[in-house]
């Protein structure tokens, strides 16, 4: 048997985050005020340090990585690579299967990655206080930890509903010293003005940022750090295809399929963006999101102009939605319940460089047990979604004979997802249908975007 | 800033478990059987494949690592070692802090380094059925895992209170394909008989061993499994020390004192015993295992022959001990909750080769929350055990100036210990006095172990 893990020393850990805003065919439209016009970087001063800003609207292809974040990085990265032989094995498969385990962080998934470097940012800046929000708890939990490492206080605002699921995701947050609070809250106008609506609503990542966002503006002390969509979130996890890049060299591979679960979208493109770069130099490869079928944003949403949240506090973004109003089923990949996406990866899959497919709930977590029962890593239920699209093209190579190389980012770990798992195994977990008809109208709708 | 990880290639695992049997200044007493004679190997045969047996009373130095055991240590080892240069910034100790993380397996601990081995072996004999008893969960985990890996039905009588302070490592072992039942059942003579006595006890590993021995002997198609204690699986965790003296090598470091918690004695022996090697080839090397001190076999037991259970189903063990019917508090740290301690651990400190020390709870959920806040990681309690004792050794050295180098293995995360620390911060945890003058006498009961 050759290495199961494909490892990297630390000294190559990138040095820069790879912008692909450098590498676009047709330019990323940019975003909109409330009047419709476009927005500055000044328009986002109150929320973000300025080398974000800049980060933000960068459109230079290699951005240096501070020696301070690497310093943390240090703490888990390289990432390992596998090659998966034992789910190979266990399907039967011609294929080579490799995944990239971003669940070696403290917090259990890639979400650090930008996390730190948020944090380095902010507090090289002067801010002292961060407000964020979080879905599952993963990126709660990595704020939590980056403002442990670099003494800022942070609050979360958790969706109501995985709240609820995954009590310990709080715990978990608490430890690194955050406050965390169950959203909507009754401290916030965006807060009060759901539960006015509807006092048992599950929340939902639109309105969890409507209440961070509200908070990080009302104090001067305090910015907002968003852990998915914006462009130099997405940049920051550009560690994970960099390196896996590199992973693919010393064993003298390429994947012709890399797939990366999608929500907000800086999970797939962290992994996937990199891989662009060789798709421009002409080798042939697939660049897969997979989104939940009841959520499907990038494969059912609209390309147009919206918030980013519900209460319509953000800037209208250029991207694939479901529109901000959409609060998805309480499914429980909490982490992939967004009406929208990045701008970057939906501005792709306009463009066609990127497919995007939906995968229904309960296929996922069949995958992520087959998954835990052959590699030994128990996924969380985003993760599922990556690794069910990763079975399914080795399944099809298994009927074609095609000894595919397969490459994919399993996220994070599920050890704060044992609920859902319980769930699952108790027949109580559900395929959601998507409300087709009972959304279209509030689609059309919504301003489509101009690619000039 | 150097390297923060001493990472080993997959070719440098441990081609052989060191056995320290070969190397003791006086030989291990023998297990005795209900007559008070010494038993021999063919007494094993009901539990355990010949392979583990030969290995329980083997005096070869060393014992080389079946192939397919080091395919599925691939997955996770070697584990990578830490210098804590962020933990040593927060003590402001001119000390040098190293761990080494066991946290990295599939299950979150060391556990699975012996639960792969006695899968393959059993499965390697045609035993197809494994019971197993477990106090935190970690070993109930590791032993689902390897049963997974191997193909074996896997019975996990899991301790009372660990079962309802976590019930999703019982969740994590059913989505490995393990059966988990809460100890005492009323599915044997000792599970009903405890439960006679009291209906509401909390259970203890010494219990739960007595089910699991029960519910094997009983079953022709059936062994069982200890996840620590014996001298074969105290053994198999030498790959902890063995690695960590490779990684000390590369780094041209060696420990002046080496910290490992210590309940049934693997994580510590398995940490320890192969520095023994350097000790006698004349380095100065303390060695020191860690203990709750509401459970303090090592510092107020009786070096003396006791059973391993409850129930008096296995032989008389000569080891330390509190008296095979104490039954310890509830503490957090379950993985520390056992009467007695590894033969092999009890020896070496009877004769001065290893230290002992007890700490409360308190202050080893203080140390975790620090390493937590400056390291990332978030310990499992028991663990904890060992950082606080790290943290004691680093503050001495701030207090005299001495520059010493610290190792300890830190034994497993604390994913599913989020309701324990949830407990310390609400200000819910207790320190528990040892109860001395009330079991005094029955531990002078006990027959002591005469070194011949």
């Amino acid at each position: 048997m050759g290495d199961v893990k494909i490892l990297l020393d630390e000294s190559e850990i990138p040095k820069q985050w790879y912008n692909v805003a450098a590498d676009l065919p047709v330019p990323l439209p940019p975003p909109l005020g409330p009047d419709g016009n476009p927005i500055g970087p000044e328009a986002l001063t109150p929320l973000f340090p300025m080398a974000l800003i800049e980060q933000e609207v960068s459109t230079e292809r290699w951005i240096p990585i501070p020696e301070p974040v690497r310093d943390i990085y240090r703490m888990w990265r390289p990432s390992p690579m596998f090659r998966a032989r034992q789910l190979e094995q266990a399907l039967g498969t011609p294929a080579k299967i490799y995944y990239k385990y971003e669940g070696v962080s403290p917090a259990g998934s890639h979400k650090p990655n930008t996390a730190v470097a948020q944090a380095y940012y902010n507090q090289k800046e002067g801010c002292r206080r961060l407000t964020t929000e979080t879905g599952a708890g993963q990126w709660g939990s990595s704020i939590a930890l980056a403002g442990a490492m670099f003494g800022l206080t942070v609050r979360v605002y958790m969706v109501k509903v995985s709240y609820q699921q995954k009590p310990f995701r709080r715990s978990m947050m608490e430890t690194w010293g955050a406050e965390v609070f169950a959203s909507p809250t009754n401290m916030t106008q965006s807060g009060r003005a759901a539960l006015a609506l509807d006092p048992n609503t599950p929340g939902s990542l639109g309105l969890a940022i409507s209440e961070a966002v509200e908070d990080a503006a009302s104090r001067e002390d305090t910015h907002y750090a968003l852990g998915s969509v914006l462009n130099h979130v997405v940049l920051h996890q550009t560690v994970i295809g960099l390196e896996a890049r590199e992973q693919f060299k010393k064993i003298n591979e390429f994947p012709d399929v890399v797939i990366g679960c999608c929500g907000g979208g800086s999970n797939f493109g962290g992994t996937a963006f990199p891989f662009l770069m060789d798709k421009a130099s002409g080798k042939q490869v697939r660049l897969v999101a997979v989104e939940p079928d009841s959520c499907p944003t990038l494969t059912k949403g609209r390309y147009a102009y919206d918030h980013g949240d519900t209460a319509k506090l953000t800037p209208l973004l250029p991207m694939y939605s479901l529109g901000h109003d959409f609060i998805p089923p309480g499914i429980h990949a909490g982490g992939l319940r967004y009406h929208g996406d990045s701008p970057l990866v939906s501005h792709l899959v306009h463009l066609g460089l990127i497919e995007a497919v939906g995968v229904p709930q309960l296929a996922t977590f069949q995958a992520g047990v087959l998954f835990a029962r052959s590699e030994g890593i128990l996924p969380a239920p985003e993760a599922n979604h990556a690794v069910r699209v990763a079975i399914d093209e080795a399944l099809a190579c298994k009927q074609t004979g095609e000894a595919k190389t397969i490459f994919f980012t399993l996220s994070g770990h599920g050890h704060f997802d044992m609920a859902a798992y319980d769930r699952y195994f108790a027949g109580d977990l559900e395929d959601y249908a998507y409300p087709e008809e009972k959304i279209n109208a509030s689609l059309a709708a919504l301003r489509p975007v101009s690619l000039g």
